[in-house]
């Protein structure tokens, strides 16, 4: 059965997140209505993760296996026709039977977004985590780079979390100074539950010079969710790529 | 009676514009709300401009009489406290019982936000007209110094307005070419019923190609409405400031 690799954008703001729940509106249902009104086919979709309620992706990749012979680049438009507009669908084509979407995945971005100042905050409050505070950005740079590298990182991962192992390995972990906003980039081979927004709320403690840099390597180490941060809102999240061998 | 002028941001999505309307959320009820909640007394919240549902504003200035004794920088606050998270008060300060925030005003400006691209639109839908369109960005511009000086402006004012002359002078109109972002900024000493959003959607007619820059001159001596072009959506537009002589 042909099989449809999809990569989208959503604004999270209106969703229970991606995965399909009883009686909540989901980025996954609203999908999979949508393929039902194409193709009157139930599927299942799976995406390479799934963003929690208020959370964003610019890059989500999601699959699926239709009987139609619609062409794999048209399945575009067609789910653009019947997606409410907070979901649009950037590519669709064909790919294996076996591409599994987050088993597949080589590395995966995210970012964090925060916004330093009260003005026009009213614009950003679903887009952004709203932080006036003063921050000490060298502070919570030199703490990215303990993040960086192969760590269990049990630490950073909520309860709750069906993982079977807490290794991953971070690639990027960078905050960027741009004015108004602060941007967390972060790339690893994979994400434990919340993860990246548990690093974000242990960043910002760091900032606000309540941990040291340094602190990180033990709270790593203690592999104890409680010696980290908060966790961070929803909705400064954005998933951003994907990345799979194959491109 | 003491008088207290507000600056205020809001984001205009969830309201029927700034006039208070029997059954509907607007901005003035919630601003009237809130100060009833603080002194217990029934004010009408006069405004510089009353805008639009979806209109939004980054400097909208607003007066009400009170007899309390609260100072007037307190009202920010407290008035922040009570309102819904979209609506912020940026400044509150003690005016003269005269003051009126619409007729004392020299001038107003307004911005008109487009975003040009595709991607990422979701996050911009309700706060910039989505136009993916190739524009002649020099015919815009050329447009709008047609548009600059003292005009019976007629041509660019929706039915059903009750203005009594039509006369404006546009101190400013120009375009500002910012990447993925084409930004309007006009500033006149008062602005028509929708006016900036018909000029908007007139000089999209034109970086269309469906109207030449100079037919401008030719729409505004018609005086007629229908010369000129659609009504652009509420979405892109923002009351930047209103400027008032004591300032």
């Amino acid at each position: 059965m042909p099989k449809i690799k999809l990569v989208m954008e959503y604004d999270g703001s209106h969703y229970h997140g991606f995965q399909r729940q009883l009686n909540a509106n989901t980025i996954q249902a609203e999908l999979e209505q949508a393929i039902y009104n194409i193709s009157r086919e139930s599927v299942a979709v799976i995406a390479a993760g799934r963003t929690d309620a208020g959370v964003h992706a610019l890059g989500q990749v999601a699959a699926f296996s239709t009987e139609t012979e619609i062409p794999a680049d048209k399945w575009r438009l067609a789910l653009n026709s019947f997606l409410p507009v907070d979901i649009r669908i950037l590519e669709s084509e064909a790919v294996s039977a076996s591409f599994h979407p987050q088993y597949d995945a080589l590395y995966k971005s995210y970012c964090y977004l925060i916004y330093r100042k009260k003005e026009r905050a009213v614009f950003f409050r679903k887009y952004a985590l709203i932080c006036d505070q003063q921050l000490d950005l060298e502070a919570m740079q030199s703490g990215c780079n303990h993040i960086l590298g192969r760590h269990d990182f049990r630490c950073f991962c909520a309860s709750g979390s069906g993982a079977k192992t807490w290794e991953r390995t971070v690639h990027i972990c960078s905050l960027a100074d741009e004015g108004d906003w602060l941007k967390l980039n972060i790339t690893a081979d994979g994400f434990l539950y919340n993860m990246v927004r548990i690093i974000m709320g242990t960043l910002l403690e760091i900032g606000r010079g309540r941990f040291q840099p340094e602190q990180i390597a033990d709270i790593i180490a203690s592999c104890q969710r409680s010696q980290a941060g908060p966790t961070a809102a929803p909705q400064g999240l954005y998933l951003c790529s994907v990345r799979y061998p194959q491109i």
